[in-house]
């Protein structure tokens, strides 16, 4: 129930700031795009762990809104250029039409790219912060979005379709495609909040484990997940015989895996105490989906 | 002669430092479609036109290669993009198989988020200057490319299509399309290198002329380029029923244009004095593309 508050309030901070900025008209159609998928109402899991993060380490989350509603606008362009008829052709996301049924293909593609630069234009107007470590940590998300991140996971996900691949790889692909992001928004917050190297080791593999839990939950999910929940269809990854963890360790085996990623996760709080508490909530938040 | 080797001596700096900061082999085949595009042998005009401004302040161009090849790289994911089977569908580019011809729309499509996230990422590697005149500068790169600079240009671009547009219409279109990301290098070099405001207006100025140059004369090559020389064919505005400055002026009002458009340029260089001799040079070659 409090920490129900503590995310609501917080979201609401963050779909505010969101909506603040991006212009409500800008040069051209494109700032509608970018409005309408931004402004979904998705669970803005990233910005709130970036927030959490600075808490654990005895900061204000509130002060780092731009670089955690950065976090959300590459995460939205990701899904923007992920549904597009040339990659994995979704008609819905967060229960409404995605990007491109509503815009038109080139449109939702230069959403997606807007939305990209943008997080890097706000990202750099976080104040609360010396600029050395802003620089560091924007440089940092970049690095988690980029080739050796996100999109490299991505490439690899299209490149495993249709075919078997290894755990390794499965580990691999995931830890780039959803973990990098998880670890850019965790880093983020320890960064800007001043967290020591230790603080960041052991934040960092909190946010590794997240992350995997996560994707093992999002792949049951694709199974056994009702469609009007998850805002999308269910067993995409079966029709596009896609490796998943529930593939790799059945149903039942994805789900202890899952929760034992999870306590794993917890237990790398456990040095920051009660400030961890939201941190600790977000995680059993994503495990929650599980139901 | 002279300013020929100028060019090819920080040509060779700029392909070498872009040869680098792309892994030949990173965690996914991402990275070879992404080096396929940006080593293509451009012609390096915003990296050039950034080190060149820089000069034009008394600073050595060498310095700032790391915000000039960002530049490149926001360049090159726009191309990728713009090639894409659903925005111009060319098949060419710079006299070789575009992108997506070779790697496949998926991956062209990552390629190019990749490029545009890699290129923050390099920009915030920059030395040699304050790390608040770096943030300033790589904000307003993003500010520069986004949705109220170039990727903003390429939606009204896309709008116009197949209508016929104001003179007014054009001149916004192509001061956010590719005005803003010479303004961007110009700004950035002029930044970097420690400008005054004054300077900074001249020089803004300055840029902004020489990418409305730079439209008008790709305008007019469109008409009768040698498509051996553009690596692309001709004709194609033409086919898609664009409006350019050639439909605007005619054939020979759009040269008169650029022609004054040119000069207009080169007199905000004027308080420079010789440190500016090279961004002369590089508009003169914009401008010799005439031919």
């Amino acid at each position: 129930m409090e920490f129900e508050k503590y995310y609501e309030d917080r979201k609401k901070l963050i779909n505010s700031f969101l909506e603040k900025r991006i212009a409500a008209k800008g040069i051209s159609k494109v700032d509608e795009a970018m409005r309408y998928s931004l402004l979904a109402g998705g669970k803005r899991i990233r910005p709130l762990l970036l927030m959490a993060t600075a808490e654990a380490i005895g900061k204000n989350g509130y002060n780092y809104l731009p670089v955690a509603c950065g976090l959300e606008m590459i995460h939205t362009y990701s899904l923007i250029h992920d549904d597009l008829p040339l990659m994995d052709d979704d008609d819905y996301r967060r229960g409404r039409l995605t990007n491109h049924k509503v815009f038109g293909d080139a449109m939702a593609l230069l959403a997606g790219d807007a939305l990209l630069t943008l997080a890097f234009e706000v990202m750099l107007e976080q104040k609360n912060v010396s600029p050395d470590v802003l620089i560091e940590t924007v440089r940092e998300v970049a690095m988690c979005a980029g080739n050796f991140g996100m999109v490299g996971g991505q490439v690899l996900d299209m490149e495993a379709e249709g075919r078997e691949i290894s755990l390794a790889e499965l580990n691999t692909l995931h830890s780039a495609k959803t973990g990098a992001l998880f670890v850019a928004a965790v880093r983020s917050g320890a960064r800007l909040a001043g967290a020591d190297a230790k603080q960041l080791l052991a934040l960092t593999r909190y946010a590794e484990l997240t992350g995997l839990a996560f994707q093992i939950i999002d792949d049951i999910l694709d199974v056994e997940g009702n469609p009007e929940e998850m805002g999308k269809a269910a067993g995409s990854d079966a029709k596009r015989h896609k490796s998943t963890y529930v593939t790799a360790y059945t149903l039942v085996g994805a789900k202890a895996f899952a929760d034992k990623t999870i306590n794993e996760a917890l237990a790398c709080l456990q040095p920051f105490g009660d400030k961890a508490e939201p941190l600790k909530e977000i995680t059993g938040m994503i495990c929650s989906r599980h139901n």
